[in-house]
């Protein structure tokens, strides 16, 4: 059992994590925190980006010859694999470590097996303290780990009725000023951002993080199946890395320096392959992409069960006309609605921020009369 | 400056004001307690139907010679005329009360002026005392003597994604059983609800209350212009009042006994004029109404500026395609969208439960690129 000093650096642990979201791609957030044999902090690190050293060593260098005989809190297990740097699980054995507590086993197949190899060096190994916290803030590289491809976030900003523009297509704006500062926040948290051609055509957005100190642009991605984008596009700028995704036989003549990549069309023929798509940004090191619509592309990544939680921010307005949220997902019945759990809700400015991730069906209501 | 003592017997009052909401038609909520001249309480009531005592009456009886020299806390202004009671105003005086905290004026002409009265009579009168805890019980009743037609509560159903059914129609069931119970509180606290005939087609609803207790049912009311309802319709049976308000020239023959009302059109052909449909509500002695969709009816409320709140039950739910919940109303540019301020939202079950109220509109922010 975790004692409550041994919590409280988890806490802290789980808190350091955090600090390097959006910046750590293809690899997880990961927070450490060190205790002497007496309890006292000796050392504190966290994964800062990916080539860089891990969190345990950060800690580790930290706490110099205090972490011997001491306890390690690691909000993810010690990896046991050598990449760009060695095997945290090596260098904690090494610095005399005699207790290691993780809250979230490593599910990808590469780096599992630290707690093992800690044990069999006579390491005490206790995993589970705070899980629900850590995995909370790594679920974007915890999802895309067991999936095999990027934990898909789709945002979107509407009214109560459901309407992302008004009947003559305007849109600006829909959602309050605190709304719009938090979606840059999701972006800076990202690893790509996601928009279609319509979106693209419609609002010729700019897609960068503004406003967020040190945060690491995210990949801009355009959907856009034939090719439409002008040269001149506001995210084909330097500001950040930007990737048009383009129909296998797409004439992209006209975008020469822009990096495309060419996908098979989806099944139904409407559209890029969204498996593809995402295997492509797999592929590049993205784990996590906020996906930011239109409709269209949106229903199509409802279609492909690759939406993993759902970010919306609901204006408290009427318009009774204009585009819908979401367009065609597939679902053509209510027993086949795509059901959520609202796993937060949030009051921002005017708005709501709703947050809701896929559920298992549960059994049908009996009828009733209404 | 009312006393601690005084705000906890106002509290009181306001809640025993509430017990009968929905049962009062045309009148108010009221709630009444009476303390002595020690500040204990001797006396409390509320209104409970009309044509029966009013608050203040039912809590004097309760008190007896103990309300001389005494304090009457009352949640709206004590009324000054003679209907089918007498002046409340009149039986404080007689009964020896030398002072009346009142929560909230009476904005209706033929009964306010009591305060005047008390004060002519010696009577001490202040006001204001919880004032927006009493507004907010009686806010149909408030509005629709403000207004000089029925206060208006649109309440629908839907998806996040703002359908209130699939595709294929189907819709049955979009939100939870603790949404669909909590509707029944609505109606039970509304004096009539209201459908249109494309909800009747659709659904065929019955629109009784159900499953609470004592309630008092609301006038059902079906807007069907060109007078589609089967005489064999469950609304039209006799669990509670049903009026079918009719196009001015809609054929009834296959009506027999049925309560219909004529109605002019609207000024854009569309459906009927919704004016004159809460004006025949008004003079039917209906305060409050309950509107339940669908979707057209409730465009043409909100383009006659007829909608006082919006309840939404939102489900955790995507379809991507289907009915959405607002059609045409008027609206064409993001500058004309129906503001609103969020007053509440609750978790009912897995769905969310967002009131909100119609704001006048603030400016239009700066424009920015996103």
């Amino acid at each position: 059992m975790a004692t409550a000093t041994e919590t409280d650096a988890m806490r802290r642990a789980v808190a350091l994590s955090a600090r390097a979201l959006g910046d750590t791609a293809p690899n997880p957030v990961v927070g450490c925190v060190i205790l002497d044999t007496s309890g006292a902090v000796v050392g504190e690190g966290w994964h800062r980006r990916a080539g860089g050293p891990h969190a345990e060593v950060h800690a580790l260098t930290a706490a110099g010859p205090l972490a011997r005989g001491g306890t390690a809190l690691v909000t993810l297990e010690p990896c046991n694999h050598t990449g760009r740097t060695g095997p945290c699980a090596q260098a904690l054995i090494e610095a005399g470590i005699a207790r290691v507590v993780f809250a979230v086993a490593d599910p990808s197949p590469t780096a599992a097996g630290g707690a093992a190899t800690l044990r069999a060096a006579g390491v005490e190994v206790e995993s589970g303290l705070l899980a629900a916290e850590a995995e909370a803030v790594n679920v974007a590289w915890l999802t895309s780990a067991r999936k095999g491809r990027p934990f898909v976030r789709w945002k979107y900003g509407a009214t109560l009725d459901g309407r992302i523009a008004a009947a003559d297509g305007t849109s600006r704006w829909i959602t309050s000023a605190e709304s719009r500062s938090d979606v840059h926040r999701l972006r800076a948290e990202a690893d790509a951002v996601v928009v279609g051609s319509g979106t693209l055509i419609a609002d010729d957005p700019h897609l960068a993080v503004r406003g967020i100190e040190g945060a690491t642009q995210p990949l801009r991605v355009v959907v856009d199946t034939r090719a439409r984008i002008a040269p001149t596009a506001p995210v084909l700028d330097d500001t950040a890395p930007t990737l048009v995704a383009v129909g296998k036989d797409a004439d992209t003549a006209h975008l020469p320096g822009v990096d495309t990549v060419r996908l098979p069309y989806a099944a139904d023929g409407a559209g890029l392959d969204i498996s593809a798509l995402l295997a492509e940004l797999h592929a590049r090191g993205v784990r996590s992409v906020l996906l930011e619509g239109g409709p269209t592309l949106a229903g199509a990544f409802v279609a492909a069960g690759a939406v993993d939680t759902v970010t919306a921010y609901l204006a408290p307005a009427l318009l009774g006309a204009g585009k819908a949220a979401l367009a065609e997902a597939g679902i053509g019945t209510i027993a086949d609605a795509l059901r959520l759990d609202v796993t937060d809700v949030t009051r921002l400015g005017p708005d709501l921020r709703v947050t809701a991730v896929p559920t298992v069906p549960t059994a049908t209501a009996p009828d009733e009369e209404s």
